[in-house]
């Protein structure tokens, strides 16, 4: 069984040897920076590890697996210049590095790289991959509608936030396993099992990353603390925070939520946090994510290879819950 | 064999019937209207004669043809940001109807939606259409991408203009016949053949475009006259023009070309047309055009099918060429 550390090193080396990397192009030079700023490189070692329950021979599962990475890092292209960001990972953003029409082109050319990187599967593999993948992608699109949506809504119930990060970022984790399943060799319903493994591990991931947002040291997390709050994003903290709230803590929420830059940042930022911890929100919120794992655990442990197989996930499964305990 | 206003019938109708058009969703208005907006269906239509050419069974074709026009719109979409043009076919662009972002996302799913348009094809044929139609999508990006840089360039030689438009333009015509072909059960040489007729077409089709753009009936055309000059793009006439003008005339361009908004519009486009005119530029670029049409025809000629059989594209070649004529 491959490791974590060397999964990573694989998908690291696949992503500089495909062909767009060695010309001197100008459409691709924002595709390389993009592509090369960090990132863990968590689905497609996903892709990988999942190839691996079912078979010691992980190389055909390699460049889907960037494929996958490349996809994901569209996504980040483009979601970055509708959210307007300038920094990610601690870098530039695409768009700010290279403005926004480069960023908006340079993006396009990384669907169609993805895509590219399907077509060496053995034939009956092909059409099976393509489709989810192509399938993923647009519900990729759909959940970030439904985040821009959210701006402009006063009031996001939760199951649609549920529904909008299932979309935006559990069924990429999903597609990503259940397509090195496929490649692997697993039957139909084993590659389905690590699906479900991968949206409930997908929607504690996103909801755990809500939470650091707010409850984490900003050297550790890379992005500066309350990013969410400041920026009025409708995360599921907050949201449970206005389920929860009453009297005072209510009217203080609702007043900070509706107006923009009226509080200083700093000062927003405490107040919000201060109410939230005074409803427990954290640890309501880390019930849910906890909730998702319980699922995502049961789904893994119902798959049908040795239980040792599985640690890599395990283990992977448990680094991120514990990013912030 | 199928007429031009059949084919264009059975592509319309592939188009409102694939599954996005009946969703409510948000993210496929844009989608939907891009798509529905006006349109010849001229690559679609080219996929479908060309498969026509082989087999009267083209039904196969017809998806595959609606994945063809969708990322030919989706090309549109994006463009029309970067170019910051707000009126297409006589109608809003994307963006400025829907505003960049929800342009840029929608965009985005066409892109998705364009590649399942392939995944019903018998499974021998899948990789190679998908492998063609996203090398062809990279392609016609990286022709973008020389059509912006050309923006920032005082003087274009020729052979890079004819290499843009080559990118640009000319392969998704040349692939829409090619993967029309290989669906229609053709030879790998009188694909590729059709492939090479595709891409002088295209070529002829874009020099045509550019000719029309200076010495067109507004009417007739359907975009305002001169606004590739007003626009100061270096389209073929305006390369020749530099190329052969000398003295006071070359100055004039020179000066013309160099200052944006110094000369009134109607006025910049009077002068230019004048100097065109003295140098016999339309004559010198039809002649060019009509090389790639001779190049087309020759192509087309050697195709390995009954002449009667090419009279569809033969009759669709001669009315993109005499458009003006």
């Amino acid at each position: 069984m491959y490791d974590r550390d060397q999964l990573k090193e694989i998908v690291d080396k696949a992503l500089v040897s495909y062909s767009y990397y060695s010309g001197s192009d100008k459409l691709f030079e924002p595709v390389k920076y993009a592509v090369s700023v960090g990132g863990k490189r968590l689905r497609p070692i996903l892709t990988l590890m999942a190839c691996n329950l079912f078979t010691d021979k992980i190389n055909e599962a390699v460049m889907p697996a960037a494929g996958i990475e490349i996809f994901h890092n569209f996504s980040l292209v483009h979601d970055d210049i509708m959210d307007n960001a300038s920094i990610r990972r601690n870098f530039p953003t695409v768009h700010s590095k290279y403005g926004i029409n480069q960023a908006i082109l340079s993006g396009d050319v990384m669907a169609f790289l993805a895509n590219e990187c399907f077509l060496q599967l053995p034939q009956e593999k092909v059409v099976k991959v393509v489709r989810l993948f192509n399938n993923t992608a647009i519900e990729v699109c759909q959940g970030q509608q439904m985040d821009m949506d959210f701006e402009k809504k006063d009031i996001v119930p939760e199951e649609d936030y549920i529904r909008m990060i299932r979309k935006k970022t559990a069924v990429l984790i999903a597609a990503a396993l259940e397509i090195g399943a496929i490649i692997g060799g697993a039957e139909d319903k084993d590659s389905q099992t690590l699906y479900d493994f991968g949206i409930n591990l997908g929607l504690a991931f996103q909801i755990q990353d809500d939470i650091l947002d707010i409850w984490s040291d900003e050297k550790v997390f890379g992005k500066s603390q309350g990013g969410d709050i400041i920026a009025n994003k409708k995360t599921l903290p907050i949201i449970k925070a206005f389920e929860l709230a009453s009297g005072n803590n209510l009217r203080l929420l609702k007043e900070l939520y509706s107006q923009k830059n009226s509080v200083e940042e700093r000062e927003k930022v405490e107040t919000v946090t201060a109410i939230l911890n005074e409803l427990w929100i954290k640890e309501v919120t880390t019930i849910l994510a906890d909730s998702y794992i319980d699922n995502a655990l049961k789904a893994l442990k119902s798959v049908a290879v040795e239980e040792r197989k599985k640690e890599k996930l395990l283990n992977i499964t448990e680094s991120l819950v514990n990013r912030n305990r």
